[in-house]
């Protein structure tokens, strides 16, 4: 259970199966940093290409395809005082054809984001948006681990093995499992949001240079189709694809083996439990991969009968 | 301001130019009952075909093409000691070939409704269900006003006159805007359910017959793109299509709408909101038009200057 | 097999169990003239309102739910000498985003037609498609029966009624399949293109009145559930729903159904056909429902053993 | 102009940066060899791992990101006497829940592909499809250049590189337009089919090793953004993505850009010549990326005046 301090030198824009900056055992926890999407560090240096670079990969003492990486995001924390968001909800979100009446010059919107206060702010003062105040939540927008098949994926999208979902579960606190397609597992992590809404509907959340601390472990064994996640509320399934009714399809399904492997709950009842319980959050709808989660309560299920 | 008591004595299962069975001034309301979606009513009688029968419709004075129809759903309660539910999750919310591993005989599931303990159970006594109550949640799946053009449509599907959107959030409190498309704008309701699941998965909540009171309101003049909501907590604009995305467009162009018309918001800061504030819910992914929702919270609104 | 010559007194923009205009046998054939899209006749008079306004129903003796009715397009005949297109190609056919380079007044643009040569060109001579004479080829864009439960669906949509299916493989000579759900099956028919692309993606073929003949016959107690089609060349299903994906499952679960009715061939042997011999045309991807065909060679049919 | 003989070692079942097994200027050509896409060889001898591997890649000296590579398909020979088929239409392709009532046992279906007399027939001799010659029509299913950002896709799936297509247009005589975006271009080929329906929809068509022999030239400076093709006929550009509908978008617009950048036409009448005269092949509708094609008749672009 040690815990490593790491400071990136590189980053990747692919999840694949890079050289890893460090080896770590099961239960080893990582604290280390990650610049926002566009590539720029603390200081808001840029220090490597834009596209949701990611730190990483670390490699896990044992992982091997067919065993679950569980990776809890002990802390995330916005590491400077400003993010950036796009200005405009992106055109696969309205209408074809809608055209936003207003014109800008395609820049980002500045926020100013105080850790402090725990708050962000629109650094522009005027307009009815200059007194409010959102509370920070952070995110991480792009995690995940190697994918099978010498893939090197994007991270502008995201698959089985996780990558860009831009969902905003994926808050400290949570523990998330992927499922590790090549020796070590290969973890990969970035894209860190101070703030963002459902979707990430204008591209962005409120992008910021992240400190990072998690936990990676492993269940040796166990194999697992998609992500999944927990919280003290609710267990959560990922699916990742266009368009939305698909990964509602992967979700949905991947929910079915979440109650099987780990509630042992028996098909028939799965199916009329999920049919009056079941919860849905979008995590993205702009990527090339659209991302919805699939949620069961857990108090509902600590109420089943063995 | 007059009460209504109306019984029905007959039911529709499409949405459009019927006869009205009431004529009501602006602001009235209106005590009377619906039947389960397969046309039982409250002592469990077949008094009408099944398909989501519809009470009404309702004619409001003065209601014309252009205007808003606002319904507040006053009252919402199970009028019988049972509901029943699907048992299988639908083929289009699970990956394509996945055949659920259990044989049923296709009977729907049969749910004690105890009104006083405001709960739900599975009759079936064994199983991991058996000792859940779930707590009731009645939502009214299926309403509407008379779409343009002497269109009739079927009580399976929704559009931009309402109609089956089985949206949990339609549930007692829950003030509805509706486009007027028809002298007297011609408002339809039915489909109650006691519980329901995000979704609607298995194709049914708990479906019941209803008590329902409910008021109807004009907005005169305000022409609304697709239904929108509010509640203490959130304003909604709800959009109805397939596949999902499309229902995502429709909602979150209404939504852009309804913050210019009704929160004077220029565009760009619109977008700017929604990008990092907004919320969606999933209304139903099992009808031939599903259902989403676009939401804001008010208290964010609230903290718009001028 | 008499022969009923009928002027039409008036339209419908839905299809739907309307009073019929006409009762034939099977077997009868009618001529009869539709108006364009926009409810103007051979003269160019608006007679009606727009929107595919259709001429009918014709009521076919004997016509009841679980029977097939058999639609022969006859003859599909422009009765003036210009028609009118879309200009701009629709939104949801090109890149989410992408505006078209070019302002126009959205005013349609007129083709003159010349029914002698054949031939349709475009009036305004200036540019680059000012010598193009585009070969006629009539089609009829909404046809169908009365649906089933009352409903009376838009002639702007399709459904397993038919409809607005905007295919242009529905020309002069094909025998159309439709699956009669009401008394009499209510033949409705309009909407003539003398041209148009594969998807009608600028929201129009060349949209003109017809001078039509065609043949209703019977197939008693012939259930079939989506249109179906033949001509010299080829049997085809269609699939009428949004988005394409849905279309294309449609058409292609019912032409297994019409492998297996019409030719008798076992499942595993259909499938194994159409996947090496499967054709697919695109009907439309502008109208709210979209429309693929599935279609299968009957040179190959011809060829199975028994 | 050279040719070359090439003899691979070696396979990728990825489309990326791999180290090139050949240096070729433009407008040389190559004769080699591909398995089919269960890593199979002319003599049936397994030679790599499943998955449509790739021969190659192919450096083209010069080419540059940017840069447009042509490669023209010169000969695609099957190069054994047998091919395997999928058995059933995917899931996907047919009704959610349509589960096809026969048995087998998921082993693929041989066919005996006689290349002097240029047919295939399936190898069982009982059924009805034993007395059944279809004519080969060779098309190779997975091709595609390097794509950007040190990628390596799939080659079960398709982007802007190309890739897993399985388009049967891609038939002996074609030249295809692909968008370089890495240094030599570094082509890839391989997935040989003798006969593919349209939409490749039991997965596979008729999958055989191939002869093949292509020549790979350079347009300098001219940027493409999704592949293109043309034949005698027609000219084409494709489009991969998930739905089909986003697919469409893609091949549409791109064809925008094939008429204004190789045909001068203004965009106005690119849109009313499109929307009269465009026709749409589908590709694949199995893979994870789905393919459409979007067409026009080259006669027809002959006859527009300068």
């Amino acid at each position: 259970m040690a815990h490593h301090e790491f400071i990136p030198e590189g980053y990747h824009v692919t999840i694949g199966s890079h050289e890893p900056v460090l080896e770590v055992a099961p239960g080893d926890s990582i604290s280390t940093t990650t610049v926002d999407a566009r590539g720029r560090d603390e200081n808001g240096q840029d220090v490597t290409p834009r596209g949701n670079p990611q730190t990483g990969p670390f490699y896990v003492t044992g992982a091997e395809p067919g065993d679950t990486l569980v990776v809890t995001l002990d802390e995330l924390r916005p590491s400077r005082d400003w993010g950036f968001t796009g200005t405009r909800i992106a055109a696969n979100v309205l209408e074809p054809g809608f055209v936003p009446p207003f014109d800008d010059d395609g820049e980002p919107a500045i926020w100013d984001v105080d850790v402090k206060a725990w708050t962000a702010r629109l650094r522009t003062p005027e307009g009815p948006l200059c007194n409010i105040d959102l509370p920070l939540d952070p995110m991480v927008g792009c995690f995940g681990v190697a994918p099978p098949r010498q893939q090197a994926i994007s991270t502008a999208t995201s698959s089985t093995h996780g990558g860009n979902m831009d969902y905003r579960g994926f808050r400290q606190g949570v523990k998330v499992y992927l499922p590790v397609a090549v020796q070590g597992g290969l973890f990969h992590i970035g894209d860190g949001h101070a703030v963002q809404g459902d979707g990430e509907i204008v591209g962005t959340g409120i992008e910021i240079s992240f400190d990072v601390r998690f936990t990676l472990d492993l269940v040796k064994g166990k194999e697992i189709g998609w992500p999944r996640a927990e919280n003290e509320e609710f267990i959560m399934a990922v699916g990742n694809a266009r368009p939305l009714d698909q990964a509602v399809q992967h979700a949905s399904t991947e929910m079915l083996s979440y109650l099987d492997q780990d509630y042992g709950l028996d098909a028939r009842t799965a199916h009329l439990l999920m049919g009056q319980c079941v919860e849905y959050d979008i995590g993205n709808i702009f990527d090339p991969a659209y991302t919805m989660v699939c949620k069961i309560r857990k108090d509902i299920l600590k109420k089943l009968s063995a």
